[in-house]
């Protein structure tokens, strides 16, 4: 089979070093540009010196016919920006992954209440697929256009999907109390993000409310077949990578969830899932053990035997939680392996 | 008034070395001894470099004589060894404060169940005072044994505090996601703490039961008039200081909880309390803004005006946490100015 | 006596937060008012927290007669600040110490060669005292205008002082291989010093040459009485405060180096130097052993008894670099105990 | 061409992981048993969660039957273990590449003064290859017993490399400013390299002699034809990998040194090795861009065009300076392309 060719607009920030990283080693893929307005005219490995050997590409003005010319173009800009330029590419015939939120939230209102920006096309976000593999695969392989989930997102749903499925606890009150590395907050200058900020320090942060808040609820609200109640709380915490989801509900009796197995069901339900890793019981992940890998482990855990069920799940924010995850979508919207390109191993310690 | 006379036992980990940081420059105490059997002869200064010019106490083995001879006793020592030895001191006339666990817990039983250990002086246990100024300052006045808290039970149980005795929430369903740097695991050689291990990772840690949650229930459960129930998560994050609490509760019909003002409730609770600080709503406090201080920020949230509070709470482990508690305590025991020594400014950046 | 008025102009950097914990702490100083036309309005203890409780002013528009009524008045402004404001305070008999690098080179070509700024005073620049106590204490004291030296320069200058005024080395051929932590290139928003750029890394920069260079070698030219060679490579460390500088020189035979005692010149050499600690022989300091303290640790080492001499020299580049070295100069110039304000314990661990 | 069998001796440690992470996904390499004493029984991914779903083994006792059927075996033990073992798998056919210090001086005397054990088998060590590629490609590929150079010595010994081997310099008062990252320090528990200790500080150690000074100093002499005389200074830095070597020496009149083209003798003495990147002339490499790649980045810098030169060198010490590097030789041994299974890309941000 011949290569797919890639297109990536916008790729200055971290998701972008990532995917390119991830397609540069990629067997069946081959990059045939990388847009950058403000730094047309670089060489990717003068900017990102691991690159060094391995990218020859130079960053460069978006050029409507090259991008036209892709199979698959990515785009690894700020939020906002794919739902303008989406539309002519689709036509064109080119299939687009968004690593953005543009078309993330099914409902524009939505959308424009949380990153206040009218929608730009939502007739296209309308067909739109949410591209979390473990949930819709299928309409992944067929779709046009895919929504990359966010980072929060993919660790806190891939938590508590089981448990949602199977109707086993109460869920008017979730509660989700995730930690991300500082590479979440993005590669732009930034007086909060500097390392003498927040180095040896922890902090919580939008707690009145944060955009991944109706995207997790949304998620789970699908499955639950109604809307879910969900708190979310998200922290910054002193470490380049990563993503740690502490997810709590209470198990109910009407779901008959105190007789549940838990272990069983998680195994069974990511049984199939070869980016999600279920972890013996009594384990307690780490972030690191998902550093630079696509792939989200997830340990379950009912304290004492109580009522309350508490998930610890991880992901790499930068790869399951970005561009991994992207690339795991273009393998299934092209019928590769799932996994081509993504058999990397944590880098430990 | 003539200084008072301070000895320590234990003294190698850093709650000891924090104590010596404290106690060197309290204007109103004179330190007559530090011991560690492992350490007899070297000097505290060559330990611990920090010290050099402010401490000039060598470690010596320990002796009763000395010991008796002091007005407090601070005990730095592992879980189970101050209640083998408390008895002498307190015959002698001679107050403790005890850095440790074996006077937190009430129960003997309880005890022993999380620590392993038959306690040694139930009878001394039961006159023990919980050392936490802002719910017991006028039992500490008077006490002869002083159990300092935990470090995440100072946390959670400064932001839980005002809510229960308020009876605003669903005291039945508490969560406290707590997050804390390394330190708080000891300054004893351990893989699991190697900087090569836990630098740039995140893990939670002891979910099916942490010793600390007993003793966080037994304080809420106190105040409310009845069991309590707690999920209490605790997680090891890559810093070296700081405990940041993430609180969450339900308010309830029953309790009024929905229409009550939490800012204002805040505020009022701790009007009086010196060392806690309540940030104006909308505030996020960061550990570092109580690194190297004996202080808890506190701010109270009530996202997207629904039914649930989220506190965030944060400490220094090593100060509000242990040994500048453990300096306030024995303000307050000696009728000092609760303050003296402990006016110290956190260290930002 | 009467507490010495101090002003602050600039301030919202971390030399800046810095010096407001430690005045605010001082005993003898009232601090009356602190400038910053970005920030006008806004309370100090709002940017910085750790100072609330502590600091109860508010950032305001420089106003020419608050800072005429000052006693001193510190510059924590930009380079090429305070040359253009320094003349007016000192007519009016206000006395000055800048932070910044505006007076700490002498001449006022080399000024402008490194600094790309004709310098504004010339005159006034002549008349500047460098402010390294432990060098110009004298002149300190009668001075109206301190130029506080560098981070890199005190560190790199005290380390080699005693090798350089004893003509013990060759002074052609020195080394000195700093490493600093990320707070020394300030609190702008910058992308290279995002934790997420600079944690778990580690660089040299500006090797070509950097500004502090022609400051050290200032500093030891004048004290060898000719112009000295010296190679000057700092590096990025991830860690927030601290500077470790290793300084390398031959021993000669005609300076008679290689009979020298030099942990007895050490000793000697600062026996009366309140902040500067010679370590026994054979240490090796650690940064954090003057976290947030105004010291400077050295320890010095002829490796297998050969011809070089290696000298490790620790500071806090925040304190003893900065603003530890301004509250010692305001000591010197007023007559205060020269530690005032400035016994404050690094914070270990 | 079948696959290589492969087999690890001790392998607990981070370059066992490291070498586990590097085989596990060499196209070439089938790895039959990793054994640990301490460790038989238990499943590698359950002690290193970065491997599960990519190495299947249990650690095992070492089996002389087992090693003796592999093509090669690695030694990951601690220092004076090879050496025991060696000779019988050498007898029975096998090629050894050990990644501890037992082989790389050639002079037993040497090695017993810095290592403190009397050497097992100077008859082997006489015959063994030290294992820089860079310098000793031919000798590797025929050499039955390979000992891989440390750390320190890689990254110290590309960067002299072409001074010395060119003449340029004073070879006798060569500087080796090194950094390393703490993991270099090994997985052992060890309160010296506690994150508590060690995060946000920075020292020195072994002034007075590291046991990697007299491996640089063997491999420059042979170079260099005569013995150099080198100062070496290691340093501890908060990070987890990554070495940075700052390397200083004085360009001579006689050697026409300060007229050499420095950028040009690199990058042609470098040509044709695959993982030595001469960066260019102005820049300053970061550990980072060399995190978990099996390359060593050097730019060379002529401040001030005067007549020292400065040589930045970088690598990942647990890669190139040690795993990575030992399946670089294998892959030389067994005369496979020698970046099969290298070429993963560093891992940025």
């Amino acid at each position: 089979m011949s290569s797919i060719r890639a297109g990536i607009v916008g790729g200055t920030g971290y998701t972008g070093v990532e995917l390119l990283r991830l397609l540069a080693a990629h067997p069946d893929v081959e990059l045939l540009t990388i847009t950058s307005r403000s730094e047309a005219g670089t060489p990717v490995a003068e900017m990102f010196p691991n690159l060094r050997g391995h990218v020859d590409l130079v960053f460069s003005e978006p050029d409507p016919a090259v991008l036209r010319g892709c199979d698959v173009v990515f785009f690894a800009t700020p939020n906002g920006v794919a739902m303008t330029q989406v539309s002519e590419l689709l036509e064109a015939g080119v299939r687009v992954i968004d690593l953005a939120a543009d078309f993330r939230l099914q409902d524009p209102a939505e959308w424009r209440q949380w990153y206040g920006l009218e929608h730009a096309c939502p007739d296209i976000l309308a067909e739109a697929v949410y591209g979390l593999p473990e949930v819709n695969r299928e309409a992944i392989a067929g779709a046009r256009l895919v929504a990359n989930p966010g980072c929060y997102p993919t660790a806190a749903q891939l938590g508590f999907l089981p448990l949602i499925e199977a109707g086993l606890v109460d869920d008017q009150r979730l509660v989700a109390d995730c930690k991300s590395g500082v590479s979440g907050a993005g590669r732009k200058a930034a007086q909060g993000t500097l390392l003498a900020e927040c180095a040896e320090s922890m902090k919580a942060y939008a707690v009145p409310g944060h955009r991944h808040l109706p995207e997790i609820r949304q998620g789970l609200s699908r499955v639950a077949g109604h809307a879910v109640g969900l708190t979310f709380v998200p922290h910054l915490t002193p470490m380049i990578r990563g993503i740690h989801a502490t997810l709590y509900a209470h198990l109910t009796d009407a779901g008959n969830g105190l007789n549940a197995d838990l272990q069983a069901l998680y195994a069974s339900r990511y049984a199939d899932s070869a980016f999600v890793d279920v972890l013996p019981a009594g384990s307690h992940p780490e972030t690191r053990s998902v550093r630079g890998a696509n792939v989200c482990r997830i340990a379950v855990h009912r304290p004492q035997d109580g009522d309350v069920v508490v998930v610890l799940s991880v992901i790499d924010n930068l790869v399951k939680g970005a561009s991994g995850q992207a690339v795991q979508n273009m393998n299934i919207m092209f019928g590769l392996d799932e996994a081509a390109g993504l058999r990397g191993i944590a880098l430990v310690p």
